[in-house]
């Protein structure tokens, strides 16, 4: 039996995401607390978070209002180290299989998506440079993609890591979103790059990922919409004025 | 019951070093196959590792002489998958303990390791930046550590993580080797911060981890200077020329 989960997280986060599909996955009941990144609670950092950033799990303690963490609970972060700790707690929710060949190639995807997919992201869509790296990214794991199915056959932790990651690159380039300049049709340019036909198994793959109930459950596009639509008209006001 | 395990590594790699301090600590009979970084055989690209790297494990498959890689055996990369993987195998080695909360915190541990230990040591080490950084870094490790003993209590994988790193940077530094000018004393005296009172907890932890027999055993101290002699000299040739 686990011990109460309490988790603080925020809609628009890909990293908090994989937490929440993790979850659902587990399909545990806890308590969600959405963090405003924009004005978060005074309590947070001291006693959630000393780094103020979401995903946040506060386990065990005694029952108290997720507004007021007991320091009794145990505070844990980082998103990869928590979808690994649901999966230690929950072994039966498959995130993690039992045959250790299959756990190290989840692990494997999970370390290209840190260290491709997350910082081209990061290139393209924030600082809004060449989008061939996003390009390269997206082949990068593609090439470690089966045939079909999810990353290592069944659903997994693999799947969790990425997942986040491509709903928000399609979300903003849909609605042309990111780090370029606005209205001259820059983020449906790079949305057909990343839909070409050498790209077809990993679009299958996310449609794979968008049937998902844990998925689909979680991931709240109106919201993450009209945050990015805030925070890059923010973020555009700076680079190019307002 | 495991498979046949056979380890690609070479001595002077910390990433390397973890894969063997793990396997030590599992107590596992394995082939050990040392690759020369500077004169790789033609053989490991393509038929061990794509991206070249050690270390890398081949496992399973028909009994074949290390350097005659099977296709038939699974080839897994990158030190903390490998970590993990022996973990998964030989869950009674400890390296990983079966409580879902130490697991966890050994795993905060590596993070911290990966984002702060080795960053500041490429920054501070290679390429000769303002040592404060190395310093900072040990300070945020040294806090995740309980009073006494190793990160999580017992020898884990947070140990083994950090442990390469912390012997390469005592070596070179007490040795004078590293991204700045050689003859000016600038290894010893960044060695003394690293020596200062305020890091005496990591000094010790430092020790305890030195008498650890898979450290020990696993870390070849004279082949490792002499490696890093010819490295560095090679270093600061390009660098300050020769
Ligand atoms: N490495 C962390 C990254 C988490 C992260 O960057 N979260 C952001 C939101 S997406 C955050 O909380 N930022 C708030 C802040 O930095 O103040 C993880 O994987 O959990
Ligand atoms: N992220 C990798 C890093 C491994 C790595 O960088 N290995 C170096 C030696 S320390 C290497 O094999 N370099 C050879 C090369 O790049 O050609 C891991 O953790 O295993």
């Amino acid at each position: 039996m686990s011990q109460q989960i309490t988790l603080y997280t925020a809609k628009i986060c890909p990293y908090a995401h994989r937490a929440e599909i993790a979850l659902a996955e587990a399909k545990v009941e806890y308590t969600r607390f959405e963090i405003d990144l924009r004005n978060k609670p005074d309590w947070y950092v001291p006693k959630v978070n000393p780094v103020g950033k979401v995903p946040a799990i506060a386990y065990g303690g005694p029952t108290v209002p997720a507004d007021q963490p007991s320091p009794e609970s145990t505070k844990l972060v980082e998103s990869l180290v928590l979808v690994e700790f649901i999966a230690d707690l929950f072994p039966e929710s498959g995130i993690l299989p039992k045959d250790p060949v299959l756990r190290a190639k989840a692990r494997l995807f999970v370390d290209a998506v840190s260290n491709k997919v997350s910082p081209a992201q990061a290139a393209v869509l924030i600082r809004g440079e060449d989008p061939e790296q996003l390009v390269q990214a997206y082949e990068a794991v593609q090439a470690l993609l089966p045939p079909q199915g999810f990353a290592i056959g069944e659903f997994s932790a693999a799947d969790i890591a990425i997942a986040p990651f491509l709903a928000r690159i399609e979300l903003n380039l849909a609605n042309d979103l990111g780090g370029f300049p606005a209205d001259q049709g820059e983020g449906p340019k790079i949305l057909e790059l990343l839909r070409a036909p050498k790209l077809a198994r990993l679009q299958q793959y996310f449609k794979d990922i968008q049937a998902r109930p844990s998925f689909a459950t979680t991931f709240d596009k109106e919201h993450v919409l009209a945050s990015s639509k805030r925070r890059f008209a923010e973020l555009r006001a700076k680079k190019y004025g307002a």
